[in-house]
C-alpha cells in the first residue's frame, strides 16, 4: 500500500465544518496518479504511448470525515487487474490509524487516438499487475442503477468551471452535481446542516462536453436513504440523449 | 512577507491546463491564514475573542498561471489597516522567482454575536499593525461596480456545494458563479478554450443561505475585454431584494 499524509486544509470543509466529499474525491483521484506514478504506470508514463487512464466508476463510503486542520492518511493499492479494467482501492485513516473509510474505483487505459482501450492483461501492463496486492476493503460492490419514467427531472447548464484539463465535465464535478441534485429535489427529506453523504457510488459512462450546453439531471429516491441519480446528456445533432453519469447517494443524518 | 511553496496537483486544473483560478483563490485565503496565524491573529486566534474575519473584497491579476506539476510560491503580507478594515496582498511567483501575478484583499474583523465590526485601529488589533509592510502590488485598485438595467439575468438555485462551514454560500464560490456566468451569458464573444481569466475583482457585500433557495445572476458587457456581475438575494421575508455580490471579469484571448 502506497500511503500519504494529508491535512485539512480552511476552506475545504463542507457546511458540516468536515473535509468536502469532493475535495476528498479529488485527493483519491490525486493519490492514484501518485502512486501508479510510483510504479511507472501514472498518467505521464502512459502518456508517452499516448495512453489516458480513464475513470469507469468510483465507489466513496466514509463514516467520518475529518475536521479543519485534522491530519489523515490515504492509503492506495492495485487489487485487481482484468481485461480493459483495473481496480484500485483506498483506505483514508485518522492520524491513529483508525480507519474512516474506504473508495474503490475502476479505471481503463484508452488510446487517445484510437479511443480504443488497451488489454491490461497483456506484456506492455506487466508494472500494473507487479504493483497488485490482494487487500480488500469491506464496502458492499456496485450495484444497478435504472431509474423509472417518475423520476424527477432538471435541466443543468454546463458550466465553464465544470470542465477538466481534457474540455469534458469534470469526474468530480458530476459527483457534486448528483449530490447537489438530490439535496435540491427532495428538501423534505433532507437538509445540508442535518444530512451527510455516507456512501456515494458514481458510474461513468460517457463523456459531455462545453458545447453540449446543458445536462438533464433526474433523481429518484431507491429507499429510505438512497438517492438515484442519472446524468443525461443531448446528443449534438438533435437525434437523441445518452446517458452519461448514473449515481446512487446514500444520505445519513449528521449528528455533529 | 510570509511565503508558502505550493505545487500544480493534478485534477485541479482548468480547461487550458492552468491552475484553476478557483482553486488559486482558494489557496490565497488558506495562505491568508497560516500568516496571520504565524502573526498571532488567524481564525483560531481571534475565534477566542468571539471574532471571525470576513472578506469583503478580492481582486486576483494573473498574467500566467502555472501548469500541471508546475512549483510556485505565495507570498503575502499586510499592506494597510485603517478603521474596521485590513488589506493583505499577495504575489504568486513561479519558481524561478518570477511574478506570475497579484491579489489584493480586503478584510474585517466582526464579533460574530454582535455582528458589528471590530475597530482595528485599537490596542487589541496590535498584531496587524506590527505584520504590516509597505510594499504594494502593481494591480489597478477596485473600481465602481454598476450595471444598467439592461443586464442580463439568470436564475441560480443555491446548491449544497455551494455551502463553506458557517452555512453560507462560499467566498470562492460567489468567483466561480461570476465567471461561468459571462461564459453562458457571452457564448459569441468568449468561450472556454479561447479565452482565460486575466483579472477578476469580486465585491462581497452580504451573505446568502441555502434556505434562499435561489440567487439572481445579473451579466452585463462593460468594455471589449470586462464583463459585470451582479449577484442578488431575495429577503427571506418576500419584501424585496438585495445585492450579495458584485464582481469585474476581465477575459483575455488564451494564447496557449
Amino acid at each position: 500500500m502506497d500511503s500519504y499524509a494529508f491535512c485539512v486544509e480552511p476552506f475545504t470543509e463542507d457546511v458540516n465544518g468536515l473535509l468536502a466529499l469532493t475535495v476528498l474525491g479529488n485527493q483519491l483521484l490525486r493519490v492514484a496518479d501518485y502512486s501508479a506514478s510510483k510504479h511507472q504506470f501514472g498518467f505521464l508514463n502512459v502518456k508517452e504511448k499516448h495512453h489516458v487512464w480513464v475513470l469507469s466508476r468510483l465507489i466513496m463510503e466514509m463514516n467520518r470525515r475529518p475536521k479543519t486542520y485534522e491530519k489523515y492518511h490515504i492509503g492506495t493499492w492495485v487489487n485487481r487487474v482484468y481485461r480493459q479494467f483495473t481496480d484500485r482501492l483506498f483506505q483514508v485513516n485518522d492520524s491513529e490509524g483508525k480507519p474512516m473509510g474506504y473508495a474503490h474505483s475502476v479505471w481503463s487505459l484508452i488510446d487517445f487516438e484510437t479511443r480504443m482501450p488497451v488489454n491490461l492483461e497483456s506484456d506492455e501492463t506487466k508494472a500494473i499487475h507487479d504493483a497488485v496486492s490482494d487487500e480488500n476493503v469491506p464496502i458492499a460492490p456496485s450495484g444497478r442503477i435504472r431509474l423509472s419514467d417518475d423520476a424527477k427531472e432538471t435541466n443543468r447548464i454546463i458550466a465553464y468551471s465544470d470542465l477538466d484539463i481534457n474540455g469534458h465535465v469534470n469526474s468530480i464535478c458530476y459527483m457534486r452535481m448528483a449530490i447537489d441534485q438530490v439535496f435540491t429535489d427532495y428538501p423534505a427529506l433532507v437538509h445540508p446542516k442535518s444530512h451527510f453523504v455516507q456512501r456515494i457510488e458514481v458510474q461513468y459512462m460517457r463523456e459531455s462536453y462545453f458545447d453540449d450546453k446543458t445536462l438533464r439531471i433526474k433523481t429518484e429516491q431507491r429507499d429510505k436513504d438512497t438517492f438515484l441519480v442519472e446524468i443525461i446528456r443531448n446528443l449534438p445533432d438533435g437525434t437523441g440523449v445518452e446517458s452519461v453519469v448514473k449515481a446512487a447517494v446514500t444520505l445519513l443524518p449528521f449528528e455533529g
